[in-house]
């Protein structure tokens, strides 16, 4: 990819673009890639070097955080134009926190080098405005999921999932196993077989390999 | 309270006084308020108008979610010199999720108005640079707390919980009712009564009417 692409990209995704200088617009773009994921690719773990902040082109990432274990559970999803500033954390002593960010679907992304975008929001405050607007943002989104997590059933939390999935894909069969629900939830697969199990015996879906197909969403949206 | 022992107050307290004109000094000292709370007083919640930014300068402040059955979860505690900004939500378009703020001991706090905290940052980006420090701090800290909740057993986190309560006061006789620990892990009180009644068959502490003691801070630090 040529640099005027790169910029026009960089323009189109980054709400702070046209408050930078031209010269800081060129140190941009020569400290961002344009890279492309496959789907189930691991993008930044714990034992990752530093990746840099990632923003989504098109395509989607999970960001989830897991047990020794092994078990999961998803933190944020990253949709069009979403940003994960967790993927810098080497520059940010105050980010002590370790995600892991995998692509679920194939995506096209830009990191922007973790060293260059410290510096840039120490010289730029439209840039640490952003960066504090979006951690204000992923602070509020913590707290709802904690909230979520901690108070309602995990009936509920199985239904909702389903119906984000739904509204996600515009479509009423969801390409997950049971196991990947779990996964997404901070559940055991066991309880979440259980639940989908109790739900297809009351005509709300029906399990198949690998898929579930939806039949009921205002019975799933009723589920407490 | 007379304006130089406020002075005092702020610049012991905040981190970024010094980087203060004396313009936004004289105008800080205007817009703070120094507010005793009572153990058990609610400082801040859903349905408060914005309280302003606390600081808290000594005792100890609880900041918890709650659901509409009136379950609980502790989010972080303030010690000493630690900042809640949360409660300062209105004036950040990007803190969408509300909290509840209470004393847990008696207590001294800075309360510094939410639009002039709003405007000081817009301005000063060393104050800007402290919101994002302070903001990270906060997002880290729940990301551990939903790690600690999801992924750790309830008996694990009781333990954890008269730890730090050993830690925070020195001393082994904890003042808590099985409520107050249930509302600080987010849990029931019958779960939390059952957990401690096994830890006492095990000779790990000695429960009393509002207070437990604890027997054996090695056992407690070894239940998984």
């Amino acid at each position: 990819m040529d640099d005027i692409d790169k910029k026009e990209l960089l323009k189109e995704n980054l709400p702070f673009f046209n408050k930078l200088t031209s010269d800081e617009i060129n140190k941009l773009i020569h400290k961002s890639s344009i890279i492309k994921y496959k789907k189930g690719e691991l993008v930044y773990s714990e034992n990752s070097t530093c990746t840099g902040v990632l923003v989504n082109i098109y395509g989607q990432f999970r960001i989830f955080i897991s047990s020794q274990s092994g078990r999961e559970i998803t933190l944020f999803k990253l949709l069009d134009r979403d940003i994960c500033v967790l993927s810098a954390s080497c520059v940010f002593k105050n980010i002590t926190y370790d995600i892991n960010l995998e692509a679920e679907l194939d995506s096209l992304a830009i990191i922007i080098d973790s060293a260059f975008i410290k510096s840039l929001s120490d010289n730029n405050s439209y840039v640490l405005n952003f960066l504090l607007n979006l951690t204000q943002d992923k602070l509020s989104e913590t707290l709802s999921l904690i909230e979520r997590t901690i108070f309602l059933s995990l009936e509920n939390r199985v239904a909702n999932f389903l119906i984000s999935e739904y509204n996600l894909t515009n479509s009423d069969i969801i390409y997950v196993t049971h196991e990947n629900i779990a996964n997404n939830l901070g559940s055991a697969r066991e309880a979440v077989s259980r639940i989908l199990k109790k739900f297809e015996k009351e005509n709300l879906l029906k399990i198949s390999r690998g898929k579930i197909k939806l039949l009921d969403i205002n019975g799933l949206e009723n589920v407490l």
